[in-house]
């Protein structure tokens, strides 16, 4: 189907997708009554991934008509409250129901330790267990299942800080239905012709793989480059995603407050996706003194041409 | 005026009152799309005094169109997740103003150890100062101007938990114009007029103060009992206030699981209401379970005849 999106509020439930962007929250530090703190949920085959967890990310998720039955791991870019303190009357409302299962925190030590206490004051005797999984601001794969994998990459904001790339592995070849069935292809072998070999019959005739099979469907990808100033030399460690959210806190015309502040421009944020290859650009984490989100869509399309401008409410779809 | 209430959306411009009470959150522990965690600010004379702040409670502060610089004071009832967890986000974008002056937060000693260690990492170097004034769970007045004080009320909940009244001090009688000007009362001698005190004239006749005087405003007064279990000898405590917030936690067909988890039914609530005297009665702290809030404004009226369904941006005015 291609990169879709649309707001919650023209939600077209025939979009059947195995991978999609929930962008629960896309403010910055101030909150205001256009935009909530930063919290985004990536919907892969139906297990729900949570990046970041402002104030009010709990009732937007809810919003989205998402089931925290689904949620299992959520992860941390950065330990500033604006990406942080929803986490806390979440895990609270979640402890009030009677889900079991587990829940990974992703984020750094000093996380793990402040959030601890919280929880031990706020949300004790939790029906489901609760684990953190200490993360460092570097590059690393930290966690892998058979479909895909995450990875981090250290970013530059005022204090340690990572972005997160969710890949796709390499898929099995689609089998080719009437072709296997012609040439009588025994079911225990189904797997492995997936997988790229050649079938031999009983009669000594080798199909080669293509006459059996074909391409897989495309690895898709996702990169949550969250709060950061510009890093030239992120683009290559991004790759070619089909989807990169950069955070675009300012325009151009604040520049050197970006700097300042380790935050970057939409100008910066589409340079990235310009050299990454990546297919669309989402901006987000918009400074509250800016009144019109358009100019972040402007500015971003002088450089990049497939711009998608974030907001509350927003689904967007890698498939 | 009057006891009078209104919508945030029916807003008049017109009404003018030193003395109401703005809803910020009305739910309980469990956060839906239709109520919000418990948040009421009081409005005195243009100062504003927060009672409870849960997750949500500085959107719905921008949204009543409060201002922060204008807030000097959070009362805590108790320290479950969803009475507190919304002053963490609230103190850090009060951190990002640069507005100076003080803000103190009353709340018991392992409130203040806890908050403490959350503001210490996620809300550094405040350009406020912040002060934590440790309460106890008993009868006592905790705060006093010139013109009100402010008392607690130990509840009856799972954990301490206190309830507030605010109650204006006796106020300076009215003086009227005509006849202080008539008997040609000096200026100095004023303050004690209103005060009470007679007139001499300089020929030797006395003018009673009730020819001088008219009597004063009376006194408003408005109490908070928030999370509790029923407890028919607190209304003696309470008095005969103008405005009696009561938490509806249930309704009454669950009494037996209301008087379990230390919370009160709609007709407990009218019940403390009735034996206080108050002249109304708020409802609130609604369980999710209900459907419709109207079911508890019928409970209530059953036992008391002036219940106001309280919602998420309500403002009851006391005058």
């Amino acid at each position: 189907m291609g990169l879709k999106s649309h707001p919650l509020d023209f939600y077209q439930p025939n979009i059947v997708s195995t991978f999609s962007i929930h962008t629960l929250g896309c403010g910055s530090a101030k909150p205001t009554l256009r935009h909530q703190p930063s919290s985004t949920v990536i919907d892969y085959r139906g297990n729900l991934f949570m990046i970041d967890c402002g104030e009010g990310a709990q009732l937007a998720f809810q919003r989205h008509k998402l089931k925290f039955s689904r949620l299992g791991h959520i992860f941390l870019t950065h330990l500033h409250g604006d990406h942080v303190l929803g986490l806390p009357g979440m895990i609270s409302t979640l402890g009030l129901g009677g889900a079991g299962g587990k829940m990974v925190i992703h984020t750094f030590e000093d996380g793990a330790k402040i959030l601890g206490d919280i929880f031990s004051f706020f949300a004790r005797d939790l029906p489901f267990k609760l684990e953190f999984n200490i993360i460092k601001p570097e590059e690393a794969v930290i966690l892998e299942t058979d479909s895909f994998h995450i990875r981090t990459i250290p970013l530059a904001h005022r204090i340690p800080t990572v972005g997160y790339v969710f890949e796709e592995k390499s898929k099995p070849r689609h089998i080719i239905r009437d072709m296997v069935d012609f040439h009588k292809v025994p079911f225990s072998m189904i797997n492995r012709i997936k997988a790229g070999e050649d079938f031999t019959r009983p009669d000594g005739i080798v199909i080669p793989n293509k006459v059996l099979t074909a391409d897989p469907s495309p690895c898709l990808s996702y990169a949550h480059i969250g709060d950061t100033a510009y890093i030239p030399g992120i683009a290559e460690k991004i790759g070619p995603v089909d989807l990169l959210y950069h955070e675009t806190t300012y325009l151009n015309c604040h520049k050197a407050e970006a700097k300042n502040r380790a935050h970057s421009t939409a100008q910066q944020a589409a340079t990235v996706a310009r050299d990454a290859g990546a297919k669309a650009l989402l901006t987000g984490h918009y400074s509250s003194r800016y009144k019109n989100d358009e100019d972040f869509r402007k500015e971003a399309l002088e450089v990049f041409p497939n711009v998608i401008l974030n907001r509350e409410g927003l689904v967007t779809h890698l498939d």
